[in-house]
């Protein structure tokens, strides 16, 4: 099959960094706290289409400079022209905003987002649409969509909020726009962990380390499955789930890992 | 379009008051605790029915008198007669009280329910069934169908709140009975804030009156793609929202909230 | 109908006890932290598959012995013969152990796990198919498939986990295959409660005990209802309860609810 390498990548509108298969992507606009731009919402969904067919990279961490993760959709660069399109533009942008979340699904990667500071708008999405959520104590996250006049279903919100931090809480947030503090995001399933401000990006490194040290096609599999999953019955997901978890005993990592354990050593997993 | 006025609306079976766009309905037969009958749930059911077409109230408040939400359905006035009903009668009154529900998902304001003291049976369900929760750190909510031999799938109980509180703690709650408190309503997600007894009521009118001077034609949107997106694929799910939210950039609150942006003032929205 | 009875149940891979109703399933391999081996699980499947049927048990406790739930499938009396089979053999295998946990919800006794000590791999599926979860103090409760080279998608954990502690949570657990602590399940919603290492067991045949006092033909509409509306959407969930809460209306224990109440007594159900 076509793999493709993303050893040589040199992204424009963001900071992107490869090591021992975690790719690191910096939005990197710290004086305007890293906002979006139609330019960066557009390297980022085709990065992360790319990533779906790369077999140099086994995990992703998303974080922001400076202190903060991601002021959202910029207000002049990209509300401003917004309230010039007609219909049909303004489809064209929030499906393009929209393929964002579908790439970063649709790649195996898991992608662990390492939060600081500002996270709001279709940063909070950005956050929310990674797999695994690492926060500062000061990271302050906002679906601010209502402050700007929108419903709070932009980029998935009233579809995936609510599973990570339940219906109730997810309706309170998308209706007042109000900022979820740290401690709550942690408290309600929006964070994993909270660290202190100047480790969150190393532990998320440290946590992407671990995760593509480990069985890759089979956490591409778990992350697929999560997705798949998320409107089947039980018991179509009972059998969805035998189906794959046969292919993933087909595996050489499978074996690699009963070997190991006769063995009385550490597994070494290659992803195959 | 047709649209109509509810500001002449006199309520018979529970208080109904509006102010500044916050329709307030206070369950009122406090030395009862405030159950419910077939002339209140018949009420309640039209009442939130004329909701979705009338442009005068833009939020809601649901409450209860004299220190207690609601106590369900009245024993001797509900459960008495239905002990004597043949099939088609049951399911007459099960559709029913599943039409209040509905009627409360489908009109646009979104409901705020303020929970002090009591709330059980299918007051635990008008709580459950608003949009946004706040309780006094004395109530004690009992989805009690079970205390009456019947099953905790009453008026969506089984669909709705294991989104709220998660699967297994619905489990719990449905099985036994039990009141869960206010402390455990607020860490389970259940209520989104604890508040004093004595201030609930005016905390939820606060809230309600912020949300009714949002963009209301937003708000309304959010309400229904959290239902709409309930069952969807996440795929779907993301065209969905690109669509509705393409609806209110075309709005006139999202122009006014960036005209105010850029005038550094705070935007008034009208909810168009 | 045909109905069978399970009173002289031995069983040949666990510990089976039957009283007041309550049926207590221990896992019994203390030695090795109560393995499951390919009998085990074919004779829990159909155990459970039986309980469909029978109407002298009303309620199940499923424990462990010695200090611990269950360890999950053998290393060397499951996985290594696994990395022998060819694809057919693999889906039987992983078809099995799905049927298990189907038939787990598909019997009408809510199923109270008792968690000691460690809970890991297929054990821990087992108490996350169950209906109620009690945990000690000092439980560890890991899905560790990841650990041997899987994905963590394995008889229903991309399923059911996200629905019982949140997507974000669900996930970190299924890529990391850590253990989540006592106090965290508890926190998280995966456990109702806690207890004391020597009073889990007690309490939740205690319970259980409960359970199979309630009207236990409602509690099986409970079980089955917040299966069936899992993937629905909510108005033909507030549809499907309007019918099966008519179905309950019908039965005698509501009448005896009723009379009870009216005689100021406490009812005697029946589960009919």
């Amino acid at each position: 099959m076509h793999r493709t390498q993303l050893a040589g990548y040199r992204a424009e509108h963001f900071l992107y960094e490869a090591d021992v298969g975690v790719a690191t992507i910096t939005l990197n606009r710290p004086e305007r706290k890293n906002p979006l731009t139609f330019d960066s919402y557009a390297e980022l969904r085709d990065l992360f289409r790319a990533l779906a067919y790369a077999d140099d990279v086994k995990a992703v961490v998303l974080t922001g400079a400076g202190g903060n993760f991601c002021s959202g959709g910029d207000v002049h660069e990209i509300i401003g022209p917004l309230t010039q399109l007609d219909m049909p533009g303004l489809l064209a942008f929030t499906r393009m905003t929209g393929d964002l979340v579908k790439a970063m699904l649709g790649c195996p990667q898991p992608i662990v987002a390492a939060v600081d500071g500002v996270c709001a708008g279709a940063g909070a999405i950005l956050a929310m649409a990674s797999d695994v959520r690492l926060a500062s104590t000061r990271a302050r996250t906002a679906f601010l969509f209502t402050k700007v006049g929108l419903a709070g279903c932009d980029m998935g919100a009233c579809a995936i909020l609510p599973r990570l931090i339940g219906q109730g809480r997810a309706a309170e947030l998308l209706y007042t726009g109000r900022a979820m503090s740290a401690e709550e995001g942690e408290r309600w399933g929006f964070y994993n962990r909270l660290c202190a401000p100047d480790q969150v990006r190393g532990e998320a490194q440290r946590l992407a380390r671990g995760l593509a040290e480990g069985p890759t096609f089979a956490h591409g599999m778990t992350k697929k499955m999560l997705q798949q999953e998320w409107t089947m019955g039980i018991a179509e997901a009972l059998e969805a789930e035998a189906q794959a978890q046969a292919i993933c005993m087909a595996t050489g990592d499978f074996r690699r890992a009963y070997d190991a354990f006769v063995a009385k050593t550490t597994p070494r997993f290659e992803g195959d």
